[in-house]
């Protein structure tokens, strides 16, 4: 299933047109083009529509949003769904503070949003409208275990009913669920919640493999953040390898990104469907 | 030719002024300082003629453009040019979007640059008044290659005349042009363009050695341009001999800057006057 | 004494509150990972107060300032004093332009900063109240070398004294000092100074190192600054038996940073008392 998703990442170069936060921009441009996408940061008022408009999906990531830039997104938002371009969200630390949340609700009220991911503490902000992170980094009692497994799926699947919209929840496993099915991954290294951005690359990169595959989200979704687990389990083999650390380690997930091919991602996905 | 040009970028540590996006910042900064420059980011408005003021050249890189920096690229630029320092643009997704395409006919229009650097579909976008880029990335259709070489180096010939100002074309092949005379550069690896960067970081060398080297922008602008392409190639060998992937080249390329010496640039110069 | 400051890092995790500049923020919220703490960046003034509550350390760092963050910086400034966090000054550039002498002065006049760490370029102009600082590096006829140490220990305690602040003075030899006590510190390596954000990075890690050690801001201090060089030192050796340059050097200071523990810190430390 995956492989010919990213054959088509491949194939046809997706422009993603990304509203982000300035700590992990160039990561998130970067993994873009590793993956085979095309990246293109603006978040002028004046300019996202028309940006929008030349793109195959539109990524916003709420990470250092302020006053102007929250008006950009949400007119990016708009046009996204006007135009019928896959959109995701990346509602960084909901919870930790009133304008993150109360942005986040007014992002999923005013527009439709075809992806949405985060950590447990983001997502389940945005379920009651109100939350208690504390920072960007989820809280260790929310995490989804194989212990509390079924009943994140069901809180996962109901949400995405609620909102109609994929929802993935990223952490030692990860969850990827609309409605009906839920896609359980088991892919990645604890290091990674150690590096800043890997959350943020694995939106970008769902960006990307949703726009090239615009009428299969929840497996674009699946098959972006099965990527980046599986990029995240070769740079934790390279960096015991050569004693290196997390900057390394960081690098090393990029350059994997940049070398996986259709075999590889077929390979080494870790899936189980719920 | 180039070995002068570097010694004086050695021996005088150019200040440059960057007002520059922040997804390729870091590594502008970085590179600045490899070259033997030395980085000063600032785009208040309250700041920016102070900032040029104390700078010996001024980069402009339209990137992330918003309506707050515009007046501030402004400002700069005409300060830039009332105390005679080297005053560079690059116009980042010009085409792309109406503000891109405005803000750059407004910046060459308020103010003449020394030198424009950008790829095919950004200088034509200036010479036309009018753009369709796709994104920040140049159109296929549009490169410079060995077949409409001759053609490519009339219109940047024709531009240079037109504006007053060297113009660089960057691509597979790399034009710097004044009215007279085209250096063409064919150092460099397609797989700069995997990496998000690589434009702006040439555009803020070309700031370093045109700074030190006022009386010869267009021989510093080729220099800075081959400089790049020469750490392209090296770093390419060196990600192929350790099996990296696109993030270790883009690192490889910084660290080889920070060890090209006055023989090394020469020797690896790959150029061509036309 | 500073494996118990770093145990105290590891254990408690201080979350440290950055309003820093788009340059280095990648690197800083990577380095206060990798030393044990966890980054927040956030700069909207509606919701600095919010996320500097439920912070253990606040850094301000005014690299790129402009307006709308100014605003913000003085907001957390004082919520931070008024929950009794320990509150870090980065002074990017002070004397530079009038805007970040006008800031600096503004913000250590409105709010009372545990430490303030900067070039000796950047602490004399807080002495002063102006300054001609050239760019964001110091002006090498300022540096504190062993020749002018006893002048410069007695500079630093004045200036404690003066503000009621740890003043860190870093450059070749790094001073860290409070009214009666001057911790003069020769970790590091000159290299440093040919990569952007290793003040920055310092001055993120002293925020996590003082957010774990409230009680001992001192010692905090000049551990975190004590642990940077150990790391420079560490990455050079590393770079030399690579043939490396200066980003694998900027990468490789990150990674022994992830790889530092309360041994090698006390092993490692270059430390005198004045």
């Amino acid at each position: 299933m995956f492989k010919e998703i990213l054959k088509n990442v491949h194939d046809k170069t997706p422009l993603v047109h990304c509203i982000t936060n300035y700590v992990t921009v160039n990561d998130v441009a970067n993994i873009l083009l590793a993956c085979g996408g095309s990246p293109v940061m603006a978040d002028d008022e004046d300019e996202v529509c028309d940006i929008t408009s030349i793109s195959n999906a539109t990524v916003i990531n709420i990470g250092t949003l302020n006053k102007r830039t929250i008006i950009s997104m949400i007119k990016a938002a708009k046009k996204a769904n006007s135009i019928g371009n896959p959109l995701i969200l990346d509602p960084v630390g909901a919870g930790a503070s009133k304008l993150r949340t109360d942005t986040t609700m007014k992002l999923t009220c005013e527009a439709k949003f075809s992806v949405i991911r985060g950590n447990i503490s983001e997502i389940k902000t945005i379920a009651l409208g109100f939350g208690s992170t504390k920072g960007v980094d989820a809280d260790i009692e929310d995490a989804v275990t194989e212990d509390n497994l079924e009943e994140s799926i069901k809180f996962a699947k109901s949400l995405s009913k609620k909102l109609d919209c994929v929802i993935a929840i990223t952490g030692v496993i990860d969850l990827v669920a609309d409605a009906n099915k839920c896609i359980v991954i088991r892919n990645g290294d604890k290091l990674m919640s150690k590096v800043t951005g890997t959350g943020c690359m694995s939106t970008a990169i769902i960006g990307a493999f949703c726009g090239a595959n615009k009428d299969n989200i929840l497996e674009a979704t699946a098959a972006a953040i099965s990527a980046m687990g599986q990029c995240g389990e070769l740079a934790k083999k390279k960096i015991d390898d050569l004693s290196g650390g997390t900057s390394s380690f960081r690098s090393y997930i990029i350059d994997y990104m940049s070398k996986m091919t259709c075999k590889s991602i077929e390979g080494g996905a870790k899936i189980e469907i719920r």
